[in-house]
């Protein structure tokens, strides 16, 4: 029997962005498909809704697989073995990234179901694009830690490894934290250090601005609660 | 006088992709813009013909900037300074990532000129949604050393990282070298680490496989002159 092939959908990172982070051909992948995996079922109806997914909400398929949800990974491959195919979401971005997602894909591997990735927006490809810093080389760190101490060290740490190895440092924040960082950022790093944030990437609230510590200091920009983020580049 | 906007276009990875590639709105964008910087004035002049620019050809303002092609970073602004857009183009993929043109964005940041970046293809991107690999944290370290020892060296130096810090480690290596880095790769890693080859991706050819170095020594898959993408994970 044949099995069913899952497709990596990216979504758009804020309201109104479809137009702009879908293909027409992957649009239409998407609208074909009946059954989904999904970080948190809400935020993928809402963007299968949007989308226009041909199948009435009431009968798509959608199995939530995120932080606390998540069922024995066996429970979601039974369409998938069956020769149905499946599409697996994020909440925002490319699945597998930053998401609980890359699971399912290591088990579809192990499975040998075909996993096929549709181009679609990552804050952490656009933002590097456009922060002018190397992108030959560069490391994305996720998250940093919450407590204050650990937070500075991170940033220190992120910056002489930037001029050690002439590599971009990337990193992510909650949006409640921008302030926070931002401030942290212009109090930890040198002055020529170069600082390139991204918030409400390919939304109407766009910002994207790459320059050294000492001039962030004099301009300090308001990003509450936008997501964003924050690239760190130091060249040897 | 208002400056023109920089538009970061990325482009198709492979032959018949653009419809994969780009959405009808950022098509719409490059389809209306009439002046470009680009990494190869030949590739560029092929792709904006198949995106269906309005402009004639030879009425298309069009400036390289590659390695060996570079006149002075001033030279490139003019029209920028005067108010008009321009595109800033790679071969394929995005802009910025693995290519010059991370210096024409740095200097538009300098210039208070406003960089757009559109959502569009990269392989290092698709390639790590698609291997199943950890996506919190992960390095790209572009192209590896050339001599064999240092390679060697270089692909266990990633192994040793990827375990330390559960942390995914990505390269390129040129097509026609596919055949020998995936000798070396199941030579110089131990049989659990595990290993992502993409191979023309968003095309007809497009492979991806995730599995261990054990099983890829039993079925070396032949990739010759394709494009290709290569991650290593081993979990800690």
């Amino acid at each position: 029997m044949k099995k069913g092939k899952l497709w990596l959908i990216p979504t758009p990172l804020g309201e109104g962005a479809i137009e702009k982070s879908l293909s027409k051909e992957n649009l239409t992948i998407i609208q074909g498909l009946t059954a989904f995996i999904v970080e948190n079922e809400k935020v993928s109806r809402k963007f299968l809704r949007e989308v226009g997914i041909k199948v009435p909400q009431s009968e798509l398929i959608i199995e939530e697989f995120g932080k606390h949800t998540k069922k024995p990974i066996e429970e979601y491959f039974s369409l998938l073995e069956k020769g149905q195919d499946m599409g697996l979401l994020s909440d925002a971005g490319c699945p597998g990234i930053a998401d609980p997602g890359s699971e399912i894909v290591a088990e579809a591997h192990k499975r040998n179901i075909q996993v096929i990735p549709l181009v679609g927006p990552s804050s952490i490809l656009l933002s590097l694009m456009a922060s002018g810093f190397n992108g030959q080389s560069f490391l994305f760190h996720g998250y940093i830690p919450i407590d204050k101490k650990a937070r500075k060290d991170k940033l220190r740490q992120m910056e002489a490894q930037s001029e050690k190895l002439d590599q971009t440092q990337i990193f992510i924040e909650t949006p409640f934290r921008n302030t926070q960082i931002i401030q942290e950022l212009v109090e930890s790093l040198k002055p020529q250090t170069r600082v390139c944030i991204a918030a409400g990437l390919t939304t109407e609230k766009e910002f994207i601005r790459s320059q050294k510590v000492q001039d962030w200091k004099r301009n300090l920009p308001e990003l509450d609660k936008i997501p964003a983020i924050y690239l760190i580049y130091r060249a040897s």
